[in-house]
C-alpha cells in the first residue's frame, strides 16, 4: 500500500471514477477494469438519437426551458421556488459560497469533500460537524450521505433549514443520491432558508453529461443562475435530461433494480467486514482489514473507493453486469474473511 | 419593429443564435429558419463516434489531459504557461472577474457585451473605450473584434500587457474568432500580464458541445482551473475537442472554405450598405436602412443578429449550404438597395 498510496498527493481530494489512479496503482491488474469506486448508476439511461443540431447550435432559450420543465416536475419544485440547471452540481458547489450569506459554515461529516474544500476556497470558516450544530451562519447536509447513506428527516432538515435563515444564513441540502427515496426529498416543501441540490448523473448513468440543479429562493436562484451566464449546459445534455426526467416509468424499474443489486452486493460483502450504511448505489464496508482488501480486489482489477480519513472503510459501487459479479464474487473469495464463516 | 422589439427587455443582452426569439417576432416566416445571427461555422467539424463510456463516466484525468495537450499544441502555448479547459468560453468570463486583481476595467469597445457585464456583477467600475486606455489596471479586448473585425497588432498587445501588469493588473484578449487567422494570437509569445481566451465552438461548428479555454500565467490559471471544480469539462467534448484540436489539415481547408463564402457575402450585401469590417465567419453591413432590412430578411425566414447600440448595423454569418445561399440571395433581391445599381 505504501508505495500504491505515494503517487496521490496528500492535499488532493480523492475522488472515485478515474481509472487512471487505478492503472497507475495496479499496473498488472486483468483487464477490463471493474470500476466500482463511484454511486453511479451502472445501467445507463438508455441515450436517445441526438440530432445533429443538438451539437452545432448555441443551447437556445426553449431548450433550456424543456429541461427545466421536465426537472420541476421531476424534483416536484414548487411554484415559487427557484431551479437553475448548471453543467454538473459541482459546478454549483464552486459558485454557490460567493453568493452565501457571511458567516461561519457547518458541514455534517464525515462526508462528500468538496463541499468544505469550496467554501474553504472562498474564505469561509468550516467546521466539520457529526451532528447540526447551531453555532454556524450557513449547514451543508448530504442527504442521504455519502457515503454512510446518514439521513436526516425531512422534519429535522426544515427545523434546520428555519434555524439557519433566522441566523441569516442558508440549508445547504445536497440531494445527489436522493433520486430513489423522493420520499426524503426536501424539495416538495421547500422550507425558506433551504437550498437543493440534485445531480443527474448518478441515478441515471451518465456521468459523463455534466448535469445538475439548484433548487431555492427564486431570489437567490436568479443570482446563480446569473452567475454561470448564458448557453452552460450544452445542448446533448439539454435533450437527454429533459427526456430521461421526464421518464417516470424508467426511474421507478431502475430504483427497484438497484435496491435488489444493493441487497445482492450485502450478502456477497457480508463475510468480509459489517455494512455501515449506503444507498441502494453503493454500500458502505467497514472492516480492519480494509486496507489489504483494497489492495487484494486492486490486483484482481476491480477499483472500490478508499477514504484518506477512514482507512477501515471502502465503498463498493453496484457491478453492472454478470461478468462484473462473478469477477467481484471471485476477487473476494481470494480474500481473508474477517471472521471464519459459520 | 417596434412591436417585434418589444418582446426584448431593454436590460438583457442580445445575443444571436436563439431561433426562438426569431419564430417570435416573424410568427409567419417560412420554415426552416435560416439562421445567420451567429459567427459559427455553418459546416461544422465531423462528429467522430463517441464511445458510451464517454457519456456514462466521470471525465478521467487521463481525457481532460488528452484534451490540454491538444489545446495547447494547436494553440502554441509555451511551455511555462497554464491552460484551463471549461464548458464553453462563457463560463471562464463569468469566473475571471472573481479571481482578477482590483481596479477598474477598460473593455475595447464595442464588443461582446458578456465582457462588461460579467465584470460589472463582480463589483468592478467599467468602461468602455473605443482604444486603449492607461487609465484601468484591466483591459479587456477581443482581438479579432467581435462584430467589426477590428485588430489589434500583437506589437500593440505585448506593450499594453507589460503596462496593465506593470499597473498591477491584467490584459485579457479573447481570441474566439482568431483560430483562421493564427499569426494574429498572443498565445505563442505570451506577455506577462495577458490571459487569452480561446473558443471551440465557433471555428469548429459545434456551440453546443460547450468547450473553451483559458491561457495564461500558471498560478492565476491554476486558481481558475480550481474554481471549476472537477468534471467540468463533459466527457463528449473532452473526446471530441481533443480529436478536432489535433486535425490541423481540417483547420486549414475549413479556413480557406470560410475566406472564400465571407467574399461571396459580402458581394451579395454590397448593393445594400457597407461592409465595415468582420472575420472569415461574419460580415458586418452598415446601412441606414438596418431595421427594415432586418425586417425584411425575417419575414422571409433569415435571422440576422442586430445591435441596440448600434440600429445601422447588422451582422451576417456565413449561409451553410447553396439552398441557404439562395434564399439569402432572394431575400435580399426583395430588399431595397441603399442606391440604384450601376
Amino acid at each position: 500500500m505504501r508505495g500504491a498510496g505515494a503517487i496521490v498527493a496528500e492535499d488532493d481530494i480523492w475522488h472515485g471514477g478515474d481509472l487512471a489512479t487505478a492503472r497507475a496503482l495496479f499496473p498488472d491488474a486483468p483487464q477490463p477494469w471493474i470500476d466500482l469506486s463511484t454511486g453511479i448508476n451502472p445501467i445507463p439511461y438508455p441515450l436517445p438519437a441526438l440530432p445533429l443540431s443538438l451539437w452545432t447550435r448555441l443551447p437556445g432559450a426553449d431548450d433550456e426551458a424543456a429541461l427545466i420543465a421536465a426537472a420541476r416536475a421531476a424534483y416536484r419544485v414548487p411554484d415559487g421556488a427557484g431551479i437553475v440547471a448548471a453543467p454538473g452540481t459541482q459546478i454549483l458547489i464552486e459558485l454557490l459560497p460567493h453568493l452565501a450569506p457571511a458567516g461561519p459554515v457547518a458541514i455534517l461529516g464525515p462526508t462528500y469533500a468538496e463541499h468544505a474544500h469550496a467554501w474553504r476556497k472562498a474564505g469561509f470558516t468550516v467546521m466539520e460537524a457529526a451532528s447540526p450544530t447551531e453555532a454556524a451562519a450557513t449547514v451543508v447536509v448530504v442527504n442521504p450521505n455519502n457515503p454512510d447513506g446518514r439521513m436526516l428527516s425531512r422534519t429535522e432538515l426544515a427545523g434546520l433549514a428555519v434555524r439557519c435563515a433566522a441566523r441569516g444564513g442558508l440549508l445547504v441540502v445536497d440531494e445527489a443520491f436522493a433520486d430513489f427515496t423522493p420520499e426524503t426529498s426536501l424539495v416538495r416543501d421547500l422550507p425558506a432558508g433551504a437550498l437543493v441540490l440534485r445531480s443527474f448523473g448518478k441515478t441515471y448513468g451518465l456521468a459523463g453529461l455534466r448535469l445538475g440543479f439548484a433548487i431555492g429562493a427564486a431570489d437567490l436562484m436568479a443570482r446563480l443562475r446569473a452567475s454561470l451566464g448564458p448557453w452552460s449546459v450544452a445542448g446533448p445534455a439539454l435533450h437527454v435530461g429533459a427526456q430521461a426526467l421526464a421518464d417516470r416509468d424508467w426511474l421507478a424499474r431502475a430504483g427497484a433494480d438497484r435496491s435488489r443489486d444493493a441487497a445482492r452486493l450485502d450478502a456477497l460483502l457480508a463475510p468480509y467486514g459489517r455494512i455501515v450504511g449506503g444507498t441502494s448505489l453503493f454500500r458502505l464496508l467497514e472492516t480492519p482489514t480494509a486496507s489489504a482488501l483494497f489492495v487484494r480486489l486492486g490486483r484482481h482489477g476491480i477499483y472500490v473507493r478508499r477514504f484518506q480519513s477512514a482507512p477501515d472503510r471502502l465503498r463498493f459501487g453496484l457491478p453492472g453486469d454478470e461478468a462484473a459479479w462473478s469477477r467481484l464474487q471471485a476477487a473476494l473469495i481470494d480474500a481473508p474473511e474477517t471472521s471464519p464463516p459459520a
